[in-house]
């Protein structure tokens, strides 16, 4: 054990060897993404002293290089999809989010988040943040226009179609291009720096907590200038340091499903270390093989109208979803080859406005010419296309569940691309586990009984999203940012030790 | 925290709070299945005391429950392979292992699992385990005569026999029918009970490790007659304490795919404490997600030439893998249904020989009948059945792989049955996360460092096998038996504290 670092996250301090302190605050939050400048905010405005303690040189997180939509409704509907013309039900947000986060959904954390996502709009807006009420219509990834709402998931894919009646929940800042993540941290952290309450130490790494010998979290000790200094936080300890993405041996051990992936969506500081600490004082790590992995293959939306198929000439999702469902499906899939077949019409503009990347693996001018440059067997792509354009001209995708908006006749002739993950295509991720926390943000141990002392918002936290073949875009700065305020409050009530 | 239980598997106990020693031994060992009995000989044969702590009033665990196949070969062959004409060999073997654990896999521990796996089975006979030097032809679950030796997984079976020369490693005791599992804890209570350096405290419940101020583990806290007494384990602690698929919560927390299964596989002792007592003490649990669930499909092994079809009457998975396997490609489909497909011949004796319990959705004279019965979108079954009769003509399964001595056109009469788990079927399930340890049983952190005096073997730890898809029967208690022996050998070296 000697050559080991003296301080690390996975061993907490004991009180006995704090020798001083060398700070004290009444909460301590480590990180300054969405997560921590919510919290901080709500603490400070609920009587508390905060510091926050954050990595880089600057406050950002993942959340500012995001697109910083923010996945809100129920309640009847926010200002902005009320003004589009949508009365969301908080009860269709609540079946939608269980469907999307499947076995493993938190029933309680979800109906908490849907039953206060208007509350949590308004005080968004309050705090400064824009959004304008105009709905975007097409199909997007991120909104690149300034409009205030759109569709971001599967809400009207089957098979959440058939049970939440569907609705826009994606909310867009007020602002041209993809620079919602900028803007959005620029507000929280313009409300930081007004409240006095609130100090940001910068360029300031947190290291491991420190605990008493009930095992109550009490501070933590942090690195600066290359001192170690003991922060005493006589409310707690908000751990909002994001997920462990950028860890690639925490990847290989606990979200092996991940390294199909190519790009890791997130910040340098996006190490674990906040996992690991509250795991050092007994919280339990939950979800922590799932992560969001994704094929983005719209733009052009026009994407949707084509059909994806396995190495058996198979359909086997239904195209108009969120394209990390897509992404989780082809992934199960035994094939070795996942193909994307569209008309050139549909291929459209894709070589100007794709994320996606993925390559031509082969066209025709009829079916069976492309069947038989992808090497398929002879009448499986025949097949697959007769059954698909008869359902489409019958309005009806019998074997997919595709939308009707979405149903037009393959006519040749086609393109086929690669999207096999590691065949070139861009394959995003980014980890979907983390802490598990009550709703509150009191992180909980194995048995669910709380950490005195210990809260968690953000990706370090387990929050709402728990799946890829359910995430929608929004849910990850909705989350953050909600889970970040419930943590604050929560800390904000506790009695000074 | 007044209200909790003073002791419990999740709060280590301090030394200081040790008044005194109750009882006192070089090696403790929680449980005694088959991991604990190895784990105990090994480590007595290297000079330790040994203590035993079991909660049941006898041995045997899941290890007893099983049908005690036990998966091993390499190195030219064990005897039986080799007096039955396999010449296995040690990199197909990890070849194999390796691509049934596939991303999550633990290279550096199939590898020793594999290197010595002959050894180890001469380990078993000399300790009195009795192996037969007969193969058993036909597939099976599980081998109800009395042959050694067996095809227990997918060797044989896209895509593993691509890659790894086929070649059987199910080794099966010499005993007829299903009694494999109380023979080999009989043999392994027999060889404990001669060891005098070796004592066994039954009905003795497990509470709580106790570490000293540098977080190592010096003993454990038990339950006696209803007093807690403490245990001082100068060498270090083995937990072989099981797995945790009959604790509700953890599954729903931890492992949620598996609660689509109808039948969890275990003793009742398996609630997971063994791992809750490790992660007490920083121990990183790993593949907590993953777990055995399956349609257990064959016998008949003429199930094997039938179909598996979704509701898109689509063949998604080659038939002639193992039950596991073909169970955890079910549980991915995006589809209501899942039939079997079968001549009115190939379902034979189903009714009489079958694990399955699965319900006749249908059957047809002719396909389209079927087809119409089932509710599918006309053509599909057809379309399906044609191009496999085609296929079979031919001899080659070009769409799933099946391998071609399963390969039989399906002629009606047919059969449907509904294998849709949650609808009538047998899915069993257990669990295949733990502990994460080294090659010799230490236990490591989220980290990788070794947690001082710890080590779990069995179902508390993480071991060779990771995943459903690549489950082969035999890999639970070869695992066990041979992580115990890694664990006993290695504490039995470590320094007296």
């Amino acid at each position: 054990m000697s050559e080991k670092p003296k301080t690390n996250p996975s061993q907490p301090r004991k009180l006995r060897d704090v020798a001083q302190w060398d700070r004290e605050t009444d909460v301590a939050i480590v990180g300054f993404g969405g997560a921590g400048g919510c919290a901080a905010i709500e603490a400070a405005d609920a009587g508390s002293s905060v510091i926050i303690f954050e990595l880089a040189s600057s406050s950002g997180g993942s959340t500012a290089l995001s697109s910083a939509e923010i996945y809100m409704g129920g309640n009847g509907g926010t200002r902005v999809q009320q003004a589009c013309g949508f009365e969301d039900t908080t009860e269709d947000m609540v079946t939608y989010m269980m469907m999307a986060a499947g076995p493993q959904a938190d029933e309680e954390k979800i109906r908490n988040y849907c039953e206060n996502s208007r509350a949590h709009f308004q005080w968004l807006v309050d705090i400064g943040v824009p959004f304008k009420d105009s709905f975007h219509q097409e199909r997007a990834i991120m909104c690149l226009t300034d409009d205030g709402l759109l569709y971001t998931g599967s809400e009207k894919a089957y098979p959440f179609s058939q049970q939440a009646r569907p609705c826009p929940r994606g909310h867009n800042l007020y602002v041209e291009g993809d620079n919602g993540g900028p803007l959005f941290m620029k507000i929280v952290t313009e409300n930081v720096e007004k409240r006095d309450a609130i100090s940001v130490d910068y360029e300031t790494r947190a290291l491991t907590l420190i605990v008493d010998e009930e095992e109550r979290v009490v501070g933590l000790v942090i690195r600066q200038n290359q001192q170690e200094l003991n922060v005493r936080a006589r409310q707690g300890v908000i751990l909002c340091a994001g997920g462990f993405v950028m860890n690639e041996e925490m990847i290989r051990k606990y979200a092996p499903m991940l390294t199909a992936g190519t790009e890791p969506i997130g910040n340098p500081g996006d190490t674990g270390s906040g996992i690991l600490m509250g795991m050092s004082v007994g919280g339990a790590a939950i979800n922590m093989h799932e992560g969001f992995i994704s094929l983005p293959y719209y733009p052009p939306a026009s994407m949707t109208r084509g059909i994806v198929i396995n190495d058996k000439g198979q359909r086997f999702i239904n195209e108009d979803v969120y394209h990390g469902r897509l992404g989780a499906f082809a992934l199960r899939q035994q094939s070795d080859r996942i193909y994307f077949i569209v008309t050139v019409e549909q291929y459209g503009d894709y070589e100007r406005v794709s994320y996606l990347g993925a390559q031509v693996a082969g066209t025709g001018e009829t079916v069976k010419e492309l069947e038989q440059e992808l090497g398929l067997r002879e009448g499986t792509l025949q097949q697959t296309l007769k059954v698909y354009n008869e359902d489409c001209t019958r309005g009806e995708d019998s074997i997919c569940h595709k939308a009707a908006e979405w149903l037009e006749p393959l006519e040749p002739p086609l393109v086929a691309l690669d999207i096999t993950p590691g065949r070139g295509a861009f394959v995003p991720y980014f980890t979907l586990g983390g802490l598990d926390t009550l709703p509150s943000g009191e992180v909980v141990d194995a048995q669910r009984r709380v950490i005195p002392g210990l809260y968690a918002a953000g990706r370090t936290a387990c929050g709402v999203v728990r799946r890829a073949e359910g995430y929608s875009s929004g849910m990850s700065v909705g989350d953050a940012t909600f889970s970040g305020r419930m943590a604050g409050k929560q800390v904000a009530s506790a009695e000074r030790s």
